[in-house]
C-alpha cells in the first residue's frame, strides 16, 4: 500500500512526461519477482491503460487500487548532474486529496504487508483494517518527519520494521552517528530497523545484530526515483518467498533488495525494471556475493 | 615514508596541543602490528623524547629518521561537530622545508614500501633509491592534487597501488561516479587502486576484480585524523606479513586495515590506537566477518 502516481522526471541528460510511479508501484513490481502482490492506492479516471497492463504483466492484483473522478497524483522532479540531489518542481496530489483505502475482504488476511511512503494517517488507516499480519514494515520520507510526526510516532509503535534514509534517520533521532541513531530508532518502537544509503548500501539493525548491506555498484545511474521503494518492495517480497522465521533469511532479503534497486536505477522510472527477468536478479545477487566477499 | 609532524588538534568537545601525528607516524605504528618497520622522515630537535621512546615501543627502526637542527612540522586543524569536515588552522612545514630523505642501505632492499601523504617530489625521491621493491603503494591528498599535480601523475606510472579518497578521486578524475573513477585512475598508471570513503569503507580495485570493503561501525568518532593513514599502514603491514601474491591477501589486508583504522578514530592522535594489542585487531576483523556475511 502507498503511492500510485505518475511521474515527470527531468534530469541533466532527458526529460521524461507522466511515467508510471509512486512507492507502491515500485515496491509491487519489485516485489512480484519473488511473490504475489496485492496493490492498494488509487487512480484518477486520466490513469492510462497501458500502465494498468503492466501492473497486469506483473500478476499484481489490482482489486484494492480504487479508479477515482479526478486526476492522477502528479509529481514533477529535477535531478542534478551527481543524481544525488533532487528538487521538486510540482506536487498535484489530485485524487490523493481525498483517498481512504478500504482493504477488500481479500487482503485482510495477507502476512506480509509493506505501509510504503504515504501519509502516515494512511498507512494507520490501512494497518487498521488488517487481521494479524505476520510482517509489516513502514517506510517514510522526511515530509512526513515534517509535517505529521505525531502520526508517524504512533505508526512505529504498531510495525515491526522501519526504512529510512540517511538523513531522515538524523532529522528524526537529531544524532549524527548512525550507530547511536539506530538504537534511538528501535526505543521508538520497530525491532527491525533499515537506514538507506543510496550508494553507500545499507545499515541493517535486527534482533539478531547488525548488517552492513552493500549497494550494487552501478557505472551509470540514470534515475535513482523509486530506488529506495524498489528496495524495500523487492526486500518484502522475497522475505515473503521464503515464509519462516523472518531473522533467517533477512540478510538475503536485503541484498535481494538491494539488486532490485539496483536495476530500477537503471533506467527511467520502471523502464528497465519490467524489463528485468528472475535470472538478472539472482546474477547480480552472485555478483553482491563476490564483491563483499573476504 | 611520509611525514612526521606534532598535530594540534580541535574538536567540539577537546583541544590537544602538539600529539605526535603525520602521515609516516599513523602508517608506522599501525603497520607495526603486522611486520617489522623502518620509518623515513625528519624531525627537529624539538621532538619531544617520548614520542621517540612511542616509535620505540613500536619496534620501529629509527635509523632513516633525520633529526634536524629547526622546528618539527606542526600542523593544527579544527573539526566541526559532524567530524566530517576539518579546518586547517595553522602549517608550520619547519624542517620538513629543506628535507631530503636519504635512505641508509638497509632501507634499499625493503620489499614493501608505503609512500604515505607528502610532496610527490619526495615522494619520488626514495622511490630512486630503492633497489626493487615488491610492492609499492602511493597515499596523497587534495593539496598535491591541486599544486604538484605533474609530479603525481608521473609517480603513478612508477608505483602499484594508489589509495585516496572519494572527494580527490573525484577531484582528479572529473568524473563523479566512482566506478567509472576507478577506471580513469587504473589508467593513470596503477594495478591496484583503493578509494577511501569514510565512515562508508572503501572500493577496492585490483587485476582479480572490485571488493566492497565495509568500515567498522563506531559509536563514538572522537578524532578521525590519521585515519586514513592507519588504514594504509595497517593495509601493508598485513601484506608483508602474509608473503607471497598480493592478490591472495588484499582483500583480508584491507579489512585489517580498515579494523586498524577505527581503533585510530576512538581516541586523539595516537593516543587508543597505541593502547591496543594484536588480538583486539583480531577481534574486530572476526567482527566485520559477521557484520558483512549474508
Amino acid at each position: 500500500m502507498g503511492s500510485t502516481a505518475l511521474d515527470s522526471i527531468k534530469t541533466p541528460n532527458a526529460e521524461n512526461p507522466r511515467l508510471l510511479g509512486g512507492s507502491a508501484s515500485h515496491a509491487a513490481i519489485a516485489a512480484s519477482f519473488f511473490a504475489p502482490v496485492k496493490l492498494v492506492g488509487v487512480v484518477g479516471d486520466d490513469f492510462p491503460k497501458r500502465y494498468v497492463q503492466l501492473y497486469r504483466r506483473h500478476k499484481i492484483d489490482l482489486r484494492g487500487l480504487q479508479i477515482a473522478r479526478g486526476k492522477t497524483f502528479h509529481w514533477a522532479g529535477e535531478y542534478e548532474i551527481n543524481m544525488n540531489n533532487r528538487r521538486t518542481l510540482t506536487t498535484d496530489l489530485g485524487v490523493f486529496e481525498t483517498f481512504s483505502p478500504r482493504l477488500p475482504q481479500s487482503h485482510q488476511d495477507v502476512p506480509y504487508l509493506l505501509l510504503a511512503n504515504i501519509a502516515p494517517a494512511l498507512q494507520h488507516h490501512v494497518l487498521d483494517q488488517m487481521r494479524r499480519p505476520k510482517f509489516v514494515i513502514a517506510d517514510t520520507m522526511d515530509l512526513w518527519l515534517n509535517i505529521a510526526l505525531a502520526d508517524l510516532l504512533k505508526l512505529l509503535r504498531r510495525v515491526d520494521a522501519f526504512v529510512l534514509n540517511e538523513s531522515e534517520a538524523r532529522l528524526l533521532t537529531k544524532e549524527d552517528n548512525l550507530v547511536v541513531a539506530l538504537k534511538k530508532l528501535h526505543r521508538l518502537g520497530p525491532r527491525y530497523v533499515v537506514i538507506k544509503k543510496g550508494e553507500h548500501g545499507a545499515l541493517v539493525s535486527c534482533p539478531t545484530g547488525l548488517f552492513l548491506a552493500p549497494a550494487f555498484p552501478l557505472r551509470k545511474v540514470v534515475d535513482p526515483t523509486g530506488a529506495g521503494d524498489s528496495f524495500v518492495g523487492g526486500l518484502l517480497g522475497y522475505l515473503a518467498s521464503q515464509g519462516g522465521s523472518v531473522d533467517a533469511h533477512l540478510r538475503r532479503a536485503v541484498i535481494y533488495g538491494s539488486a532490485v534497486a539496483s536495476f530500477c536505477c537503471e533506467g527511467f522510472g520502471l523502464t528497465r525494471i519490467t524489463r528485468v527477468r528472475r535470472q538478472d536478479i539472482e546474477q547480480r545477487v552472485r555478483l553482491m556475493e563476490g564483491l563483499v566477499h573476504f
